[in-house]
């Protein structure tokens, strides 16, 4: 069976889809309304990091272009505001990287393309989904937004939110020194929200992003809301001084003279996530299917970093099932829906869990592995995998058992 | 962890789980209201085949007491009644055995009694269930019958039929040679329904049991009314009569004089099973739950020789997590829900499927089986797996593209 394959967007989740399907041989085409030039002019997209599983497959797919040693993080460092706050750190076990997706995006669009892909630059809607299907065996979906955003119903059961859990304020900055083991900084301030401090990939080089999770209603919600463009100063100052209150570990490490996005406001987006979890597959009538991979299929809120994660682990599954199947039907759909059902809803469930005020036994876990590294780097390591983390945090009893299984 | 686990029934699937926990060590009672002594008296409880992929299961238990070469048979004859009947046959690859429950699952009680395992005496009602889960980690119900049908909701998604599709007459008989390659016989009288002539072991030794799967309003379905110990000459001419007329291979088998029930109405079993699939648990209250295993969970109509072979590959999959898993609860109870989903699924699918009036594509198959032995021996070693039948019969398409893959 010679397969055709149509994959709609350009995100990570199609494009490791589009490139494990070139490295099999099957004829793909991305549809896209963006070319690989036009992401240098855009506007941040987001902060996105790829822990090492993920990291692992663009080295399988000959598209890890960033070289772990000078890129990568080797760890996580937590800190917890409150009476007593606490600050320590775990390893990841592999490094994980973030490159700014304005780079990132267009270098895989371009390894595809080298490799024999096809991208054709349309703006594809919900109503093209079926004419496009006609020509092709299976209509991938990997676009969260707009009218695509709707062709898959929500799973109302696994999206239990109706409105963004944090408001976000991302950007690119300068004038922030590396933490001292260069990990990337997950800093909590109790009633505020969380800052992601983010080593990661930039038109300038090695750099950093801050990604602010802000509570609504938190005294650092305004962040979000503050017009860089109007007064930069006005923006920056509110940043330094709500960051030395709230975060003060990556408070100082910022050099105020030299804090500013890298780019002006072309380096910040200000907005929210609403979580949502999605049916994976769609009729599109004559027996073809779309299936909805990445964003199209689950949307999580950035805090636990897991979004690009699940949209290219998703992504192999699909591909190595499009290679071994010999039909593509409801039937396929359903054997790839089983496949990544476990990771896609742990992923979900977790992130969900912690943009909730903690659990007692969450802070108790958190006290404990601020003096027990060993279980801290166990639960940084498990970034990488969803599933068991919420094997740890699926109950509070959960996680007292997983205490009492360091405490001996 | 040391897990205590509750049983509660003794079929194939509960004393699979209960042998498979004992030799993991695993402390466990199993709850039935049937001594092993009493089997022996009771009618006829079912007709029931072990495939080789269950046999292996007994053999890893070290439950194997009915040797594969004097008991097991080593394929399926099939014969399709209609203008141009076909007759032809397929191998199993490794043999599949059946043993009149009777003599089985008392024998298996004896095993998990002789390792340790616990079996208490008692009738366990669903009002009980919450009660059990007090002094154990997990309830498991084995039982599709009584108060303990309903603790499980019906999947509707899944569950197609709201009455039997087939009207059962089963019983054991004397008087039936073996057929030529001692293979056990599939006969089909579209209309009428179908024979299951299945070598099976029975308290007189290597014996027959016909298993009469009538459609509602076939002119076989009297046989399932006909009273036995009435007039057992009226009951046997009918089956003799109809027998000739219908399912000739089987019939050419049979000496008349001496075709009887090997044990009277003792032997024979008359009614119908509704095919159902119920959700894989309920909470039982303070974090217990009770999962539902065998036809608790899933009942299928007994045409495609699934129904144990879906209960012992559910128990092998829920003792391997409940020795692997160091906590029980909803997660866990998902974990399992998922790693069976598509064998029940699929094992499911495909038998509801043969029950309705076959589409084209299916006879077109079954025509092409009967002049390719190679094609007939993989749908024949499927009976193993029916998730890979499921996915040559999911629909006409896929079993049209089964076809073609057979026609170079």
């Amino acid at each position: 069976m010679n397969k055709k394959i149509a994959i709609v967007g350009a995100g990570v989740g199609g494009l490791h889809l589009g490139l494990y399907l070139r490295q099999h041989d099957v004829d793909v085409t991305i549809y896209t309304d963006r070319e690989p030039e036009e992401y240098a002019g855009l506007r941040l997209l987001n902060t996105v990091t790829h822990h090492a599983i993920t990291v692992a497959r663009e080295k399988e797919l000959g598209v890890n272009h960033w070289c772990d040693e000078t890129y990568g993080y080797p760890g996580q460092t937590y800190y917890f505001g409150g009476e007593k706050p606490l600050h320590f750190r775990g390893d990841l076990g592999s490094p994980s990287r973030a490159v700014d997706y304005r780079i990132y995006l267009p270098q895989l669009m371009n390894d595809f393309l080298e490799r024999g892909g096809k991208i054709q630059y349309k703006d594809i809607q919900a109503a093209d989904l079926a004419g496009l299907a006609k020509s092709v065996d299976l209509v991938v979906v990997c676009v969260g937004k707009g009218t695509l955003r709707d062709v898959f119903a929500r799973n109302e059961k696994l999206s239990p939110h109706s409105a963004p859990q944090r408001i976000i304020c991302a950007g690119i900055y300068t004038g922030i020194a590396d933490e001292e083991h260069r990990n990337v900084t997950l800093s909590n301030s109790p009633g505020n929200g969380e800052i992601i401090d983010l080593p990661t990939v930039t038109f300038q080089g090695a750099g950093h992003a801050l990604l602010t999770l802000n509570i609504p209603g938190g005294d650092t919600e305004e962040w979000a809301h503050l017009n860089y463009d109007e007064n930069p100063r006005r923006f920056l100052d509110a940043m330094l001084k709500k960051l030395e209150k709230y975060h003060p570990t990556i408070s100082a490490r910022i050099d105020p003279a030299k804090f500013d996005l890298a780019n002006g406001s072309r380096d910040l987006l200000q907005g929210g996530v609403i979580p949502v979890v999605r049916e994976g597959y769609i009729g599109l009538g004559d027996d073809k299917f779309a299936i909805a991979l990445g964003d199209a299929h689950a949307t999580v809120d950035p805090l636990m970093g897991q979004g690009a994660n699940m949209a290219s682990y998703s992504a192999f599954v699909l591909g190595e099932e499009i290679v071994k199947q010999s039909v593509i039907d409801e039937r396929f759909c359903q054997i790839v829906d089983d496949k990544r059902r476990d990771r896609v809803e742990c992923a979900t469930h977790w992130t969900n869990l912690f943009l909730k005020p903690p659990r007692q036994e969450t802070m108790q876990a958190v006290a404990q592995m601020s003096e027990n590294r060993d279980m801290c780097d166990e639960f940084t390591k498990a970034f990488n995998r969803p599933e068991e983390q919420w094997n740890r945090f699926a109950t509070g009893a959960r996680t007292q058992r997983w205490i009492n299984s360091w405490m001996n």
